[in-house]
């Protein structure tokens, strides 16, 4: 039986190379689906395209207005393709309306100097954190494992300034998922919106723009397989109806695999 | 007279929406002209189109090619203008070839709960910070008042592994010049390569995407004028023809004025 993830993030190449998708139950948010699969589905869309050269190595997906339930189209460009790399847009319309555009970068990536340089934090072993007990107050949350290290979703609303956005997790997907750049993608928005961490208060929020760096390629992702992903994310600034959030993804072998930053809407 | 600065991110409303601009030989490169310069070009299309409402938050611009030095063309579409927010594609032309893609989210800010979490780092004040002697080694860099306090461009080339990536500077427009959305922009990309910094190794590079998240609004812009900026820069990961950059930049007053991150090439 296909993983709800695969399921998710389908596609059908319709007429005109557009591609054909539907937003997944399984991944519901409170008001449309889990942003996270949104990115994995724009770049599922670059991924299956038979004129793609090489890997993702960065990818924008800007989230226009909320996606409704149902059906959506995605058009992938190549606008530019180089020797070794290649540029892409990409728009997911519903109807007539565009609900997300996005930016690519693919490219053949070869061995160079290389070097971690934001190196992984000491953390407990993931069998060592436990998850929490309960379903996830919105479906996708069910469709993770998340083990918070440090700054776990609020137990107590208290609206208290925490002083610190800052949360550490080890996550994958439930059940377990081999490691690809989509589900890579997905993960780099798992965490719950920084206010909530800082404030301790359910402002309403909603993810703008978010972009995320791969710095793992296919062997990285292979030897990374079903284990869990240190995750780690922390505001910069909060102020004026926006906030913004840079994470960091490794693995349990301490590769740096991905880094993400996105900037956020909240009200209050 | 107008600030070279001005005169390079001029653009003249041409026909068909499109805008038509002029790379500045103030502004050159090694190759082409200043990232930057073409970030604020981009984000100056944006701001002078008519239909534009609101302030940028976030800006993600794509290198593609390199920008030929001579004219460009720059297409600025709003793809979806929603209450007191808009989402913007834009691309830039030279001839038939795209050389640029970017998108662009403006919003019409209020006044919230706020907190600049990342807060400056504690440095010798900009007058106290001598600026480098003689001129640049390329073009643009005369154009920049650059006080650097932490891993300046290296003076001897040594090939070492010099552990960190990270660079401090007190930057401003040279002469100076108030700060504005599209030179906050430009700043943003200031910073050297973050290889040549860790390696002391003058390998070929190239950004290919960047973006930038700005947390200043008009009155924080206004307060900081023609003040210091201190731009503090590092990489997080580097392998196989790519590295990331994270950046901070504040005023002297201490307001985080914008993040950005860039995903840069590099040889060898």
């Amino acid at each position: 039986m296909q993983h709800a993830f695969d399921q998710a993030i389908a596609l059908e190449a319709g007429p005109d190379g557009l591609w054909q998708g539907q937003t997944s139950p399984a991944y519901a948010n409170m008001v449309g689906p889990f942003g996270g699969i949104t990115a994995a589905q724009v770049l599922n869309a670059v991924l299956q395209h038979p004129a793609r050269q090489g890997d993702p190595v960065a990818l924008t997906v800007n989230y226009c207005a909320a996606v409704a339930d149902g059906p959506f189209a995605v058009l992938a460009r190549p606008v530019r393709t180089n020797r070794s790399t290649q540029h892409w847009m990409v728009e997911v319309t519903q109807g007539t309306d565009t609900v997300i555009t996005a930016t690519v970068f693919t490219a053949m990536r070869r061995e160079t100097w290389q070097s971690g340089e934001h190196t992984r934090p000491e953390v407990p072993a993931p069998q060592d954190v436990p998850t929490p007990a309960g379903r996830g107050r919105v479906e996708w949350l069910n469709r993770y494992e998340l083990r918070f290290i440090e700054g776990a979703i609020p137990a107590n609303w208290d609206g208290a300034d925490h002083g610190t956005s800052r949360t550490r997790l080890w996550m994958r997907d439930h059940p377990p998922r081999p490691l690809d750049f989509a589900s890579l993608a997905a993960l780099a928005d798992v965490f719950y919106p920084r206010v909530w961490r800082r404030r301790a208060t359910l402002v309403p929020v909603g993810t703008v723009s978010m972009t995320v760096y791969f710095h793992a390629g296919p062997a990285e992702l292979a030897a990374t397989g079903t284990g869990h992903v240190l995750g780690q994310a922390q505001a910069q600034a909060f102020g004026r109806g926006y906030f913004d959030q840079t994470a960091q993804l490794w693995n349990e072998a301490g590769d740096l695999l991905a880094t993400s930053h996105q900037v956020v809407y909240y009200k209050e």
